[in-house]
């Protein structure tokens, strides 16, 4: 079904104004990470708040103990659903700037792309949400749901302050649904909903033996060394089909069911390409499974970090002290941080060698996450992104985690659509990042029929 | 037997100039590692070849790309046999110089221990053997021995012109045997006879799988970690006992017999004190062997360092491009580095895992070292040792390496004799280095008493 005439011709009479703004909102560079834009982050806020409220929606800046957040509220539709659409306005370090073709906050548009820092992470994906309530509020007057726009400036700093403002907000944000676009369709032309996230158990462990950096000439041989030690343990975590040797690991792995497996493989996704884009002689991974799947529905165990003795250029006859090792773990459902610590403890204090201490240590953690597709939100999506890009969207997975969709659905209990308009290749968080221009008017569109399919489905 | 009386006198009644003159060299802060100590390097070169004149030698400063070569000769003794004696005039650096109790190059006396860079090693050691000869020539106007001293000022930092020089100069430097003072007493009041050094075979071991660094979430599962790969590597080594598990590995070991390790055995060492010296929780090494066998007459395979992805605080979800070890074997005779890596590169391609590109590169390599003890020089030594301290010296074993010992006996083909006055704990390469006072002068007695040995042999 095509879009409303009225909301298609809007958007695209529209569509130049909407480029230009969202122009503006790209050339503040607000950038979190970095204190000395501080200010920026607030004119930012600002900025998206009059945006906000030049479309017709109440907006509201709240102080964090870290950059703002920004609500904004159209409540003109008692009894019908409540959406809240949330995004983020900061936006990655730019660095290193010379690797960039055109600078970083000036947006060029080339070859249909729109090359600018945050243009599709993800001012260029929340400003089309502004654009798709404009196109309803411009037109009608009005929309056939209620919608909260929640938009954070701490993403790209671990969206620290974003889970207490929730818990501590519930009534404010109260919903039916959660509408997030801040990631990318599997390919050019082929609209996508994205079903899972995988989550995260990140450790550190630290081997230690001797107190000192010991001589290797005249120790080596009597006491256990701590580098060959921590590989040792570390060798243990896989077999050599490459799956997690760790006692208990897959205990809580949910089954995703044959439809699931066989949606994967009928993906235009080609091993060989794969390949060629990580750079790594051959693909490796779980036997039984394909590439998707791995990244996908699988847990991993990987080192992200090793550190011990002398690393520097030529040879140091050194028998390091300690050993260090970045260890974390990607978790798919329904496994848990917490239950992976203690398993992963359990593992290393029986494998570790004599003659050494190890401690394992947890950094970090974050739940995998996975859509109930059976819902009336995910029928809408559907139809909505058919109406926009004239064909049936694909459902894909996402290997990487983003703890806060976790967070909106245990603390609003409410379901989240992930619908994003990125490509693959846009240099998210990298020097050129940009947006295909044709996929931030899709996205406008696609989010416009939303309203109107979600609205339909009560 | 005590030492004749003529050299017993003129060394007892020369002890404090003898102290005052080793002051003088001392205070020359010859570090051979720091270039702009270069002007310094030859100033010692100048002050020890004056020093050999001054005691009745003649000497020549040779220059090398790097720092001068002294050769001080006395050819007296026709028909007798001729000594090589070798010794260092270069020092570590004295950095950190916040942890000296007394500034490095300000020789000071405490407790019967001088303080000072360079005091143990090797200037200490190197100038009791002037003191020796001068005991002898002045007393005697003659040497029972024909004798070459060679002080090179490299030692610190590899030695490296010093095979080439000796290969050069076969004529000049040819000898019946070698003697250095370089090294330690097993104990205080315990002369010994170091008969052993460990070889070497030092690799670095690079795993590379993807071409960048990848994120842990997009790709992590579907390509071989190298940082895994790496310690799976690692891990294959060695088996539970402590034996190394590389094929042919022990194929080349000597078989040291009973009675060396039964001498071995009888030496005053304790375990408990060796674990505290070297702070681990506990001993560990290879099944079947004690910890001094250990370190002097088995090999050994150690990591020496790890680098690989993120090592920085906190969590970085990073799935490295690649990964390094540094990785060093510690040879025994009959063992030689070339073999070892040819082992080492078979090895490591026989158990490396899929989806990574392994390399092995060899760094540094050292001949392992073993004395002939049954020739007369040892018996020689043996005797003047008990001269000087009163009690018969014991036959020790070195877990380290020095490269130069292997190249005199393999160029000059003469026996080397490694005699040492050094003790435990002496801070060798650290701060606050120091030797002990009755150490230097009764060194310089065992000495003087080795060229009436020596000569008696013939």
């Amino acid at each position: 079904m095509p879009l409303a005439n009225d909301l298609a011709s809007y958007l695209a009479d529209s569509r130049k104004r909407s480029l230009d703004e969202l122009f503006e909102f790209l050339r503040i560079p607000s950038v979190s990470a970095r204190s000395e834009h501080n200010a920026d982050t607030v004119r930012t806020a600002e900025w998206f708040a009059a945006s906000l409220r030049s479309v017709g929606l109440t907006a509201t800046i709240h102080s964090t103990m870290g950059h703002p957040i920004v609500v904004g509220e159209w409540r003109g539709a008692p009894g019908a659903q409540t959406v809240l659409v949330y995004g983020h306005y900061d936006v990655q370090p730019a660095e290193p700037l010379d690797l960039w073709d055109s600078p970083p906050f000036e947006p060029t548009v080339r070859d249909g792309k729109l090359f600018a820092r945050g243009s599709v992470d993800d001012k260029g994906q929340l400003f089309l949400h502004v654009k798709a309530l404009q196109a309803h509020l411009a037109t009608r007057k009005k929309l056939p749901v209620n919608v909260i726009v929640l938009a954070e400036g701490e993403e790209e700093v671990g969206s620290e302050h974003l889970a207490e403002f929730i818990q501590a907000n519930q009534t404010l944000l109260a919903c039916d649904a959660v509408v997030i676009s801040d990631s990318s369709m599997f390919a050019p032309g082929l609209p996508s909903i994205l079903s899972s996230l995988r989550g995260l158990a990140y450790f550190q462990i630290d081997v230690v033996g001797p107190s000192v950096d010991l001589h290797s000439g005249s120790y080596g041989g009597a006491v256990m060394n701590p580098a060959m030690a921590l590989a040792r343990i570390l060798a243990t975590m896989h077999d050599a089909d490459g799956h997690i040797a760790i006692t208990g690991f897959y205990d809580d792995v949910r089954d995703w069911g044959v439809a699931a497996r066989e949606a994967i493989g009928k993906l235009p996704f080609d091993d060989n390409d794969f390949r060629a884009e990580t750079g790594s002689p051959s693909l490796f991974g779980e036997k039984g499974y394909s590439t998707l799947e791995r990244v996908w529905m699988r847990p991993t165990c990987e080192v992200n970090g090793l550190l011990s003795g002398y690393t520097g250029e030529g040879a140091k006859t050194v028998l390091p002290s300690k050993a260090m090792a970045k260890v974390s773990c990607r978790l798919v459902p329904d496994q848990r941080p917490d239950e992976i610590e203690r398993l992963m403890r359990a593992h290393v204090e029986r494998v570790a060698p004599p003659g050494v201490t190890v401690t394992v240590r947890p950094l970090h953690g974050g739940h995998p996450w996975r859509a109930d597709l059976d819902g009336p939100l995910f029928d809408a999506a559907r139809r909505a992104l058919a109406t926009a890009f004239g064909r049936d969207p694909v459902i894909v997975g996402e290997g990487g985690s983003i703890p806060v969709v976790d967070d909106f659905q245990r603390i609003l209990k409410a379901p989240v659509l992930l619908m994003g308009f990125g490509l693959p290749g846009e240099n998210a968080h990298a020097p050129n990042e940009w947006m295909a221009v044709e996929n931030f008017h899709r996205g406008a569109e696609a989010v416009a029929a939303l309203w109107d399919e979600v609205a339909r489905e009560r």
